[in-house]
């Protein structure tokens, strides 16, 4: 087998070693893509700091990354011919599609699904990599590498808002100020809402927001009038505890960050004022209206990417949040 | 005014007397009804108890009760006189019906609600009472006062249902075997679930429950198998925790009982599984359908009175659960 | 009682007189309003024209005009004083509020809803009305009165949205490029769709799509694409049926425009592709939304209005669009 | 290849020939079953009549049938091996599971989707057939085959009640007695539905109803009372002008059955009363519910079947509702 992709390969904390790998077969229904841009994700972070998350242990050498975008270089059996050229957006989590959750269109909680660098699986920071046709899609006209790696975590702002119902009149409350939560507050516009706040306690990630057009307040400046919709994005208890206490009543809770084990739910709030709380694990069903977004510049993504790496220069991805307080989002470029 | 009108009024923490208060008039759009059974709430007993309910505190003598049934006397004006006669069940809550949530057919959380029993207004355990005519909800036939008394109840179970989205196929757990959960169990089945499960720590409830063709087992016997739905009808912290941990993906839990302050959210299950948590507060719009419930039988509430008191013994009603642990409801029969 | 309330009284098929009426008084719960702003509406001229529409016959003088917005001159009792001075909009039909669709939040379908200038109902071309307080809908800062009576046709557009369900990524056809469908155009972007063309036969019209930065279609140049929504604001069957058979699988349609007593169903198309119709009877809880989007500027309303008249004007208000092939909306301004 | 498969084989129009066919092999997620049980439907007779139903044409020899359960006795790479002796239904589509519709959870509006007996699909009457092992659904304890044939029809109105949002309280109005009728009618009060009305023209049909514990009427016996739910079973454009005008405020249509090409749609009335109409196309994700409300009986399926055919009659099978007009189901059963 032919050697000649350069992968950026985690195979221990904080051990990250650059490897050439064999180059991949498009398979029947699948897709080879040369790898243009990958977004630099937190989970990223978390398996190159500590090996593993919760109960995803690296146990064996892992190509790490899975914000990815590129150009589809072959097709294999069953894929129009004239996919080859075609920028696309992969969406990392393949599903089984035969399992009760998939048939129901649920395919994100499919128990069977292979996740880009979701231990044991490989992820995308490589020069080349396969992935079924159905899971590359089609960036919009004018839409850029980096611009279609990032409908990864725009995805997740669609899926919040669509979890959250989120849609014209709405008062949503986006609490974190990061990439997720700078992208589900645009992404919260894109779906009507009349008022879109953003809390943090970052000066500079608040101003970030306000650069984007979007209310930005302080997460300890008290609360200031009730909201429909709580996007919770810090991963912090008191966080969620603070947003939820803001809702009105029949207002709904999606929890999104991740971080604390658990939050505490206050009984006569949720009972009194009828609210709701739920929570996603990825998405299903939205890339197509992310790149949508992107593309007509409803979401704008160019505004986070911060910094950008070559391939051999994923570890340094991987730590510029440390060396650099307004790093948002990092983007390795695999081929360029 | 004339004075013949007996009624429970408490007066201070287990001071409740029977007194004389003025015959009420039915003003336009009510009706007055001469109330023929009022179940006791474990609410009832709370404020008998405690003369509070949380911020709901009794600070001048309040008329108890709201669980009540009783025949139209008479009409007031703009109401059909043909409606006099007619054997109804009132629901307790008439809200402002010009509020937000009124008209967004949330009239359950209107904020101007005014609720049978809930200080400062007076309850149902009285000879007569009057009511917005389009709260007095007329029984479907064969439905006796004590039947339509209970439509409050299963109405709670109703809404629970439908908060839930219990349909056919649904594997429901019902965390709490007392009168909520045992009307709330016949509920889950009559929208079509598969499998009802009731779990609790009295072997006489789960007795009960078998007894009604629900699948019985005891709380501390450990999971068996998954649901869809989780309607917490215990108030217990722990109750909660263990339900929400035996959900299925996409799995939903209501939370129906009250009793702990704050319950612990597990925050990677709510996210991993995309569980959906809320609350019910009264309910809204459920009366016909539990009153149809009842009149098909779907819903058997006969088996849940227990006990059955004149209004001079309403204070033996409300404190028959301490002296008979096999106690499930009890009414107070006004007028006989 | 004071006359000094000039009025534009429809008496008979194009029979407008300017009357003197009494100065109405706000009752419990209600406002009076000085009426700045009526916009005129296709049933208005309707009324003017033939004096009915369908079943409602004007068979006594009316006041006609229900597109209204104005000034809190007085309250009534109950109503908070500090809201003398308030610009509102009118939304015209006051419900019971106490019927099985009042409290389902379906107050549009109340059967006793009062409406202004549905027979035998006076309407809003008035120096001075009367309102409950709860339909007279605080204007956002800077939005004027004339755009405030643009509430009305664009709740319409707010309510067939959220009855289509449209959302991001949503490709919206709207056939008629009238009031409605340019404002229902607007509004579907504003709920995220990703893509809206507007149809119609006058090129006038679809130039002023286009300027709103619509695309617009004629709609005899044949299919171009797919939609996953239809807004039908023609009222012709043709585009009705031309529409449906644009629709994707799972697409929506909504009957607004009025005009054809039957369209035909492509049994086959309505299966095959499971498709889903329905109609909307003006709209329930969308005024508040509507103003927003005017205030934001999401909704450009000021396009719309094309001509302007004083209150003893009305007539020539009624016939504008018989002489002016370019007008849209009328506006007529009873105060001044 | 081994030879050993009878099969009944449609050539033409009234030319059916039981032959001979190889003895298929499950492949990899593929079961091998042993067809126990195969129901006639309609649209089975519809090919044998005609050689066609619209565009789909018989121009090969096609096996026909697609009502199937039967025994696994082999399994393909990657399925279980302890599945094989199980009782399963045999879920007659096989989508692609990889286009949007798939991915979606509404597979049965696949365009690629690959189901028995439509052309040029083999069907099931055979003596074995293979199917994707998700697609072969267990059956629960005690339900026979011939039962389990009869998810497949069951499962049309699992879907149609679905679609119609059927619940607790609701009037649902079937028009047409025949067995989706029928199925239909027993699901429906399975959701929940507090009155279920069958109407239809044969009186034999009516009393099959009847005798399941449905109100059925004469179709032609004009309104009696007003409904929720209307779900055509008929296919007769009549049928459905009668029931969407019976339907209450905010009522919803299904359109199951087939027969007229276009229905009438009353402008008037479905935007007067907001009525919602829909189609369906055969179902997805409904076959588990279906067999559960087989297996408790809240559907009783046995009534329905009415004639029992060996694989070599099956062309009596397709002929037997000329003959006898009480027929309602016949079953072919292949293996005995």
């Amino acid at each position: 087998m032919n050697h000649q992709n350069p992968s950026a390969v985690l195979h221990a904390p904080q051990d990250l070693r650059i490897e050439d790998r064999p180059v991949p077969e498009a398979g029947p229904g699948q897709v080879l893509v040369r790898v243009e841009a990958v977004g630099i994700c937190g989970s990223d972070v978390h398996y190159y700091e500590h090996g593993r998350i919760g109960d995803f242990v690296v146990e064996a050498p892992m190509i790490i990354g899975h914000e990815a975008a590129g150009t589809i270089e072959a097709v294999g059996a069953g894929v129009p011919a004239d996919r080859v050229g075609q920028l696309v957006a992969l969406e990392p989590g393949v599903p089984c599609r035969s399992c009760q959750e998939c048939l129901s269109g649920r395919y994100n909680l499919c128990p069977d699904v292979v996740f880009f660098a979701t231990p044991p699986v490989d992820g995308a920071i490589s020069r080349l990599v396969t992935i079924d046709a159905a899971f590359a899609h089609p960036a919009p006209e004018a839409v850029t590498a980096e611009q279609a790696a990032m409908a990864e975590p725009v995805s997740v702002g669609v899926w919040a808002c669509r979890k959250a119902g989120v849609s014209v009149g709405d008062r949503v409350l986006i609490t974190g100020a990061g990439p997720i939560g700078l992208l589900a507050a645009q992404v919260a516009r894109a779906f009507g809402a009349s008022r879109v706040t953003v809390t943090d306690l970052s000066d500079s990630r608040l101003e970030k927001a306000a650069a984007l057009g979007i209310e930005a307040r302080r997460a300890d400046a008290g609360p200031d009038g009730e909201f429909d919709v709580l996007l919770e994005c810090s991963g912090a208890a008191p966080a969620f505890r603070s947003g939820v206490g803001q809702l009105a009543r029949a207002g709904r809770a999606v929890l999104i960050g991740m971080g604390a084990d658990t939050v505490p739910l206050d009984v006569h709030l949720i009972q009194g004022r009828e609210l709701t709380i739920s929570g996603i694990f990825r998405y299903a069903n939205c890339y197509p209206a992310a790149l949508q977004l992107i593309g007509t510049g409803q979401v704008d993504v160019d505004a986070l990417i911060t910094h950008r790496f070559g391939l051999e220069e994923t570890e340094a991805a991987m730590t510029v949040n440390r060396r650099d307080p307004h790093a948002l989002k990092a983007m390795v470029l695999p081929n360029g």
